[in-house]
Formats: structure tokens, sequence, C-alpha cells
């Protein structure tokens, strides 16, 4: 190894080291780059936590793992979990107590708040791995932590076989949304206004509308003899959105917050009342979602394939990022970190 | 009878006549008098919907009722009754079909939907009662309904023993909705900032502040150990209360949304995201929540006395309204319909 070149660093009691095959893009990374996350993220930072890839090295401590192992990343690392590993000895945090260490009130998620995966060795605590089976390929794998988001939401939806579900906005989280939600025997209507998001989704077999040239609320009852929706997902993030989802459901529906909403919309607090809705937030995913993301990209019901728009080397980086910036004609893109 | 008196219409096939003892005074009836819900409200309009009286006299068909029985009336009429009582043969609506006809989709209700129990005697139909035990004064017993109201919130709210709930605004409803969570377990702190109310729910063994002159972020994270609150009742249907109810729930803490909010105000769903918060909607109320409302009255839970501001005849409708318009030092006004 010559001068300037990086040894790994070894992975440390409780950690493992992977070789990472590929990391899929999010809308987050996106933010980050734009520095609109620069309050959290500390810069130079490497990006990436949606990954798969084969572990290199077993820290001490470490069992039920070898190297060799297909594997992604569940990218959550919780004060329950980070605490007595740093041996600090402070108790963990209310929501950890609580059996909420998804959304820890301290939570390091890995490649945002510590390094990510966009590189071609990575270490990361063993309590974050799942097992990857044989028939999945690597490159699909990287999909699994989207999936998994999907999952999360769906299982908080509490979407029932004969559900009708609206799913407001096909970018890849909602178009994810819509397949996991068909899959768990919902009917789903899915609205976008990006005509190539229409398109792809059109493509897997959606039953998508323009939101923009479709009066919605009037299809969604004429659709359910006007009991209106059981379950309204907002996956758009936008004020239209947040308008639209109180229009959609029947008494006592359901919606559920994906977006992130970097302003407070205004928000028909009097629908919910009248009609006694419910609404609840959805972040990130719990290791029962990741369980259920693999069975469901292993099995096909995910089209992975037709999800990705583009795979490109780790030089790809930031032409991908300014490729979806530019929106239009991209879903998810993949780095491949072995190249 | 002398000319130009009025004979009272004999109650028809289903329903019950009842001798009016006392109506309340409710914040709708406030509405309807100013005009706000023209819209809706066919005028001239008998109101009240807040009730207590004695049957006079029962329809063809009434079983169980009979004249000199002390009652209360759920003033829902949801299509799922009316439309066979009617013999129209229509089809009950999805509400009603899917078990919510308390707030089914074609509600007439009674009071403001058709004609209420401001007057001496007053015709409905026989669903709707509740009998009252001889220990509860017909007086107090007006009351039950809006202790309904708050035993409907709490039950959507899931208030359980030891839970941590505030409550948003301290009139007539907040200060039942916070004396019935009190009840099931709670601690309860209330937030109020009209001076009269904050007095009054402190002489009723509440814990309140003035949400103007405390941080009520830190005081909820100091009194839960940083966790939060597990529930939050919004019944100030101020942007103020819509402000404060994302901030303080705990992860997967709870919302119930009790007030009327004439416009939609910002609200943060980047918090509901953020903590996965739940929210629900919470209308009227259903026959439980009368059971439970009558028991709570009669056994002195609730201090029925404390809460009843004054006792005006009827020749004093338009004078107690006009004194909850200037607000102020006003809690619940009672009209004696026997006067």
């Amino acid at each position: 190894m010559g001068v300037g070149e990086c040894m790994p660093i070894a992975p440390g009691p409780g950690q493992v080291q992977i070789a990472v095959s590929h990391c899929g893009i999010c809308g987050t990374d996106l933010h980050i780059f734009q520095g609109h996350m620069d309050h959290r993220v500390k810069t130079p930072a490497v990006l990436g936590h949606e990954m798969s890839g084969t572990i290199a090295a077993v820290g001490a401590g470490v069992e039920g793992w070898a190297a060799g192992d297909r594997v992604t990343v569940m990218p959550l690392d919780p004060c329950s979990s980070y605490l007595p590993r740093e041996g600090t000895g402070g108790e963990p945090c209310p929501a950890c107590k609580a059996g909420h260490s998804h959304i820890c009130q301290k939570l390091r998620f890995i490649g945002i708040d510590v390094p990510g995966a966009l590189q071609g060795i990575w270490t990361v605590p063993a309590h974050t791995l799942h097992r990857l089976p044989d028939n999945l390929p690597l490159e699909h794998a990287a999909l699994v932590e989207p999936i998994a988001v999907a999952c999360h939401d769906v299982r908080l939806g509490e979407v029932k076989q004969g559900d009708y579900a609206v799913v407001i906005g096909a970018g890849p989280i909602g178009t994810l949304v819509a397949l996991v939600a068909r899959h768990a025997g919902a009917n789903v209507l899915v609205t976008e206004v990006n005509p190539f998001r229409i398109r792809l989704a059109r493509e897997l077999g959606l039953n998508v509308v323009d939101a923009r040239e479709v009066d919605v609320v009037a299809l969604v009852n004429e659709q359910t003899g006007t009991a209106g929706a059981d379950v309204v997902f907002e996956v758009s993030g936008s004020a239209a959105g947040a308008d639209l989802m109180t229009k959609l459901p029947r008494t006592r529906g359901r919606v559920v917050i994906v977006a992130i909403f970097a302003q407070p919309p205004a928000v028909n607090l009097f629908q919910f009342f009248w009609r006694e809705l419910k609404l609840c937030g959805a972040r990130v995913y719990e290791h029962q979602d990741f369980d259920e993301a693999i069975d469901l990209a292993a099995s096909g019901v995910i089209p992975i394939p037709r999800i990705i728009s583009g795979v490109y080397g780790l030089d790809g980086v930031q032409g991908a990022l300014e490729q979806m910036l530019k929106g239009g004609e991209v879903m998810k893109i993949l780095i491949d970190c072995k190249s």
C-alpha cells in the first residue's frame, strides 16, 4: 500500500465491515447535496443508506455473521444500541424505552449523521444487518431499504384485503407504497402530476390519474359508492396533497403522512372532526419491515428492474445527483460501489 | 284552548313527546344565533339539544317507555333510523352501514337540522332516549350531553391509567374533557388564556397554566422526562392551539381534534412524520358515551353545579346568548323550559 492510500479501519467490537456492492440515491441525499440539511450534516460527509454488499470482516463479539455473507443494512443506530456499545452508561431515551427505537430521540441515521455506504468498504454495527437470500441479486437488494419504507407505511396504514387506497405522489416511495398496498390486497388509485412518473406507474399496472386533469374527489366517491377511501397515503409533500388528503377518506378513514413537509401546510382539521378521520405519521422502518421488504424483493412482487433508472460507478455520484435535481425522467439511480 | 294557542302535535309512530325540564345552551347554538350556520339552519328554528325532561306521551309502537319516565335525548337521527321510519325504502349511507351512524352522512342533528328542545313540549324519535337515574336532578341532567361529548373524546383518545394528557382550551367541553380524562386515571395539564376559565378550572382541582405566560412545551418535557405527552386534546379551535398540539406528544403520541376549526390552520405535518404521531377527530358521541356520561353525572364525578353559570327562563334565551357572546365570566347557561 503506497503513501496516500487509505487502509480501512478494522471493525471494532460489535461491528462488521462490508464490501459494498450497490447503493441507491435517495431524495434525502439530494436534500443534503443541496445544503438543505446543513444544520444536521457535517461536511465532508459520505452519504448512502440504500445498499447491498458482502461481509468483508467481523469485529470482536459479533455472532452469527461471517465474511462472505450477503447482506443489507437497516441504517438506524438508536441510543439504546450505541450507549451500551460506547460504554457511556447513559439511560436510553424515552422513545427507545417505549419500544420505538427506530425513531429514537437521539437516533444516529447511518449515512446522514455518520458515514454512509457510498464507499468501497463500510463499517456498521452488526445489529443493523439483514441477510439476503441467494436468489436476490445484489443490484436489486439495494432497493430493500426504500421497499422497507413502503412496508412500514402500509403496515401503519393498516391496509387490509379489499381496502380502497389512494397514494398521492408516485415518486420512488409513492410507487413502492402503491405496489406494497396492492400486494396487501388493496384496490389502489395513484395520483401524480409528472408525466414520466404517470407513464411508469401505468406500465407497472397501477391505476393512475393526473391530479390536475381528473376530479379525484368525484372519482373516489364514484368508485366507493360515496363512502370514500379507506386509507390515503400523502407522499407528495405538497400543499395540494395536504389539501386533497382530507377530502378523500371515508368516515373514520385513515391518512398516512409519508412525505417530509418542509413547511407546515394548511390542513382542514374540520374534516378530521366531521368524519372522525385518523392520521398518522410513518418514518423509516422497523426490523420486521426489512424482513418483509426482503421477501417482496426476492419473490419478484416488486418489479425492481423497472424502477431502476440507471446504474453508475462511484465517480458518477455527482452526475446522478444533478440528474435527479433536474427532475423529469428519473426514478431510482444506483451506484455500483465496486467500480 | 283559545284561538291562537298551539296544541302540541301528538307523537307519531316511534316517537315520544317530552315535557322539557332544562336545556343548556351550546357554542353551536351561539354560532347559529350569529348566522354562521345559515347555510345549514332554516330560520325560524327552535334550538336546543342539551336537555332533560319527563315523557309526556308515547306514540304507536314505542316499547319500554311510558309517560312520567325521566329522560335525556341523544339528539342524533341517522338515516339508518329515519329512512325505515319514513318508509322511503332508501339504502342507508355508507357511514351507517359501517357502524358509524353517529356521523351518518345524512345525519339529522336534532336541535340544528330539525326542531330542538328550547320549548315546553318536544317530540323526538324514541331511539334517542336515555333513562335518567332517580338521584340525578333534571337540572344537572341537562349537562349529560356535553359530558357525553367529553366521554367520546376521552374514549377515542384511548386515555389509560397513568397517561399524561394535555387539554388545550378550558371552555365547557375542554373542562369536561379534563375532568373525564382525570377520572380515567390520567395526569392532566390544562392550558387556557381566559382568566375566568383558568380560575374555574383551578377551583375544580385541575392543573392549569396560562399558555401565554408559561412555556408549555418545556413544562411538558420536564414533567415527562423529555418523553412528551401521551395524548393532547385540541379544544381551542385556534391557530395557536393547532401549533401547540404537535409540539407536545411523545413518539407515537395521540392528538384528538375536538374543536371545530372554521379555517384550516397551518399544521406541522413534519412533526407527525418525525415522531410518528397519531391524530383523530372526535365528533359528538355514541350511545355508550351517553351511558357513561349519565353514570359520571349521577355519581358526582363531574361537579356539575360548579359548571352552571346561570339558570334562566325561556324568555331569557336571547339574554343568555348575548351574555355568551360577550365571553368573559360564563361557562354553561341553562334554560328552565318549565317556566
